[in-house]
């Protein structure tokens, strides 16, 4: 199962619509294939002109390692040189906290990552699972 | 005058249409702006993993140079390895070929720009351009 | 469709054969998957050790243009400059030259590649679809 | 004394079959050079796409510095910034965990190393240690 073009737009649009009924900052929103690579990106208006980078980092990040950003976050804390390792490998692309949330199918097999920042990391997961279960997927923040 | 996230939507709706409507290969969009910075990106189901990188680098050369892909194209003909050595500083993400397309307002002030990538090249700038003006903008391909 | 380890490791298996068979000089191969990532590779007794980056680049370039090889040197070829750009926003990671080998599915959808180092261009890629169609699969050189 | 692709086939092998036999998570493996350069890769099926790059930092690392995976990590727990700043001059490739084994030869100098990654860390040097064991070599996790 791959995530179609209209299935990203989707996700993005629900995500967005949850920021503005949670009132947050300005939202910035990437959907990655299983692959790592950007499908669909959108910046809100007023939103930082780097978000692209660090929602691109939750979500390569969680997919590349097949651990959401919650789970990335608590290794982050337990062993901090170990994801500093880890974001070497990767060519800098890895921002391990919440906000990145893995996409699966049925059985359980990632499918895709979504990356979600601009407000709090916990809010950015809050709208982005809300986008994710809004079309239809299963999600792990 | 900045490009909204409205706009963005709008150009790469019009560049997406316009692709299908010429029977191009899937297309992929992306809308910077005039930082360079990526306010939007979308990439057709059955298009190549890696044409985020392609579409970033054709409206990121055209942005930072504020030259649009077809003049970056004839220098690089013209002076290879002047073309390269931008590429060099610019950290390799400048693809000097049509389907980078400078965005202007009225004045003539770059606002940002645009990348488009999937067909031949010459194909990806007229999809585009209809995209831009679809959009209410002036473009330079 | 995805390629399971077992049938990466026939491509690899089919295609040293195939060198051994042909007299040619001691070959790498790499097996990709859909998003260019890593799922297989060996290099043979005798090669030089900087084989992994070479048969990795042959590969990734495939995948990631949709493009293999021999379409990529033909593009190489017309317009230098051009593949040495796409080179850079791929992080130097793209080798434009026969033994990038396509894999596709009954659908002619890219499931990953193949990517064959060691002796000449054109003999690495004779070598490689060998493997490829000894695996079962479907290749393009 | 080198490692030929035969031995690294074995090495490999035999740690995915202790990995089955443990219940482990899908492991990848690497066998590197005295170099530091790949010999050999595999990934099993359902690990995530990104473990190549960790398989090869935790190898890379321990064959760059003489020092195997434990070793590493008692040195980042007590002084991280020299980890990461070794990260740094080795081009981001340490990943400095469990899972990177060094090979000695009957001399005790080191021939090669060996990265696993999938479980957890000390789960995958066990597996590690028992592929170099299961290959007649002698190992240092």
């Amino acid at each position: 199962m791959t995530i179609s073009l209209r299935k990203a737009r989707t996700i993005i649009r629900k995500t967005l619509e949850k920021g503005r009924g949670m009132e947050l900052k300005p939202l910035s929103v990437v959907v990655l294939d299983a692959g790592g690579h950007v499908i669909a990106f959108e910046r809100e208006d007023g939103a930082a002109p780097g978000r692209f980078a660090i929602a691109q980092g939750k979500a390569y990040g969680s997919v590349m390692l097949g651990m959401a950003g919650t789970a990335q976050m608590q290794r982050a804390e337990a062993q901090a040189y170990f994801m500093a390792a880890v974001n070497g490998v990767y060519g800098g692309q890895v921002v391990p906290v919440p906000g990145g949330i893995l996409l699966r199918d049925r059985k359980g097999a990632v499918i895709g990552a979504v990356g979600v920042t601009g407000d709090t990391s916990d809010n950015d997961a809050v709208a982005g699972m809300t986008g994710v279960e809004g079309a239809g997927l299963t999600g792990e923040a």
